[in-house]
């Protein structure tokens, strides 16, 4: 690993995006995600995705002109439609739009049909909990996940974000439905480790820590087994209903054709509600109930924001091979 | 078993509630949702449970005679305090605001604190779904559950219930965010079974699916260890400064004292999102795409429905000596 500072990833991306044909202000932004997401350790939604989202454009399923169309409103939810722009910036539009509804509302949705890979999307969630509020989202995928009781990928990992504001720094919590990601399976083996638990089934129908057996087999586990199966349909039922968008079964199993995705975004006024002010201490305590006895949990988000300075004062941990890559985009 | 008629399982609890000194229609309300449950396979929060919610209200943990009040309005948003009444009869309350609420701004969101233990969480799912929306909505609990890296329970099983309306059967999630509940394993251990997979700790630190190590060790596990973790975490965090009310460090150990709970129920307006009424064709055919390729997977709530015709048709299966006590509470 070589380390790069912050501001030279988002320049040499943003540079890529432009001579792609972005404009601008949207080059500037959507490679501040890729950087952002780098700087905080989702190298596999950060740098190391690039070169598939360029190839995305290239084969022209991402469209880098098109923006998000409102196509219906019914009170403080509105549908819009992705037109198959660049996932990054549809859904940091789309989060932006629900904060705006929320502080208007107290709640804002919506619901984002027809869109590409968002890439972190705990992006979103970081967004919500800069900007002050509550936010919650998630997004539905290709099949990719075997449900309980199946052996076939019939549902989405559909990440599921959740994010609370915070000044010493908020509490985020990004989770897909699988146990773990094919890339952390792949690293696992590469780096001839076994799983810490289970990840899911051996080509016997045992289930295993061993990354190889689970490659081999092809299926993952959801979290919880047959809860986050269920946790996974729902959301992306709830996602397709409410964007009037496609749902898993729909969405193409090519990785590079992904798209033509559901997501929803939820934002909550916690200014406004918290009348009393109290929210900082209720969260501060909450945190710290965490270390009741001596205990070292971790909070969600927490290891992200350690990452996060360490990277911005040293350089951001970038794979020299995809840095050059990067470069001859 | 004995097998007891819905009528007649209503009828003794509601009963019991009117010797207490419920108000008839609340009396009726609460016993049916008890009821329902048990019609629906639900028994650990249905009939069996019903001698320790007459022990909270005996005791005076529970407060029969108080309903949710009003305390701050901000948009569609409405936080409500819930006063230590019966926690059935003020989350079935709260879910009813936030459909009202939903019909009016697309969305509805009610949080309530100081409530009581809202026995079946699936309740109000369905309670939102068969009103036509969308219902999400979560409960804090006293902490019974280790996070992952901590060997002491520091949050709660929290359950998290989404559903999703159909004319063929409304899609219901219900999970707390344990792998097992204490009841579940306590009835593997009677049986003589293994876990069908990891629950939990056994007192050396292992994962296992020995009941008895499990009860032993007090460890349990979150659905998908830490990211079940951070998921009943943050639902926590959220319902307490929702609401205003406490989160789950500060709620009473005991059993019989858990009160003071946070609760958040939402609902979308699913017909009205919904314009070209297509809603009910996307969820047929996101169910049928479980059974693609000659797989045979369950969605959340389909045994339910199952359970629950069968049940209404030969009357409730209830342990002899659980109706037994509940006839002479």
């Amino acid at each position: 690993m070589i380390r790069i500072p912050f501001d030279e990833v988002h320049r040499v991306l943003t540079g890529v995006l432009l001579a792609l044909g972005f404009e601008p202000a949207r080059a500037q932004l959507s490679a501040r995600l890729f950087a952002e997401s780098t700087r905080d350790g989702v190298h596999s939604h950060g740098i190391n995705r690039f070169p598939r989202f360029v190839q995305q454009i290239r084969d022209r399923v991402v469209d880098i002109h098109a923006s998000p169309e409102l196509v219906a409103t019914c009170g403080a939810v509105e549908r819009w439609n992705g037109r198959r722009g660049p996932g990054n910036l549809n859904a940091h539009s789309s989060m932006q739009r629900a904060i705006a509804l929320c502080r208007e509302n107290g709640i804002g949705c919506v619901a984002l049909a027809n869109t590409s890979h968002w890439m972190r999307g705990g992006s979103y969630g970081w967004q919500a909990a800069e900007a002050g509020v509550i936010g919650i989202c998630w997004t539905n995928t290709q099949p990719n996940l075997p449900p309980w009781g199946a052996t076939k990928p019939l549902v989405g990992n559909n990440p599921l974000v959740i994010a609370v504001p915070r000044a010493a720094g908020p509490v985020v919590l990004d989770i897909a439905m699988s146990q773990f990601s094919f890339g952390a399976v792949e690293s696992y083996r590469l780096r001839g480790e076994q799983l810490p638990v289970d990840g899911g089934f051996d080509t016997g129908g045992v289930l295993t820590r061993d990354p190889a057996a689970i490659e081999a087999s092809g299926r993952m586990i959801p979290i919880g087994y047959w809860k986050g199966s269920g946790l996974a349909l729902i959301l992306d039922l709830v996602a397709a209903l409410l964007s009037g968008g496609s749902a898993t079964h729909q969405i193409p199993t090519d990785p590079i054709l992904e798209t033509g995705l559901s997501q929803v975004f939820l934002a909550l006024d916690l200014p406004s509600i918290d009348k009393n002010g109290i929210a900082e201490e209720v969260s501060r305590r909450v945190v710290e109930s965490l270390r009741a006895g001596g205990q070292t949990v971790r909070y969600p988000g927490e290891q992200t924001l350690r990452l996060r300075r360490e990277n911005l004062e040293l350089g951001i941990p970038v794979d020299p091979r995809i840095w050059q890559k990067v470069q001859t985009l």
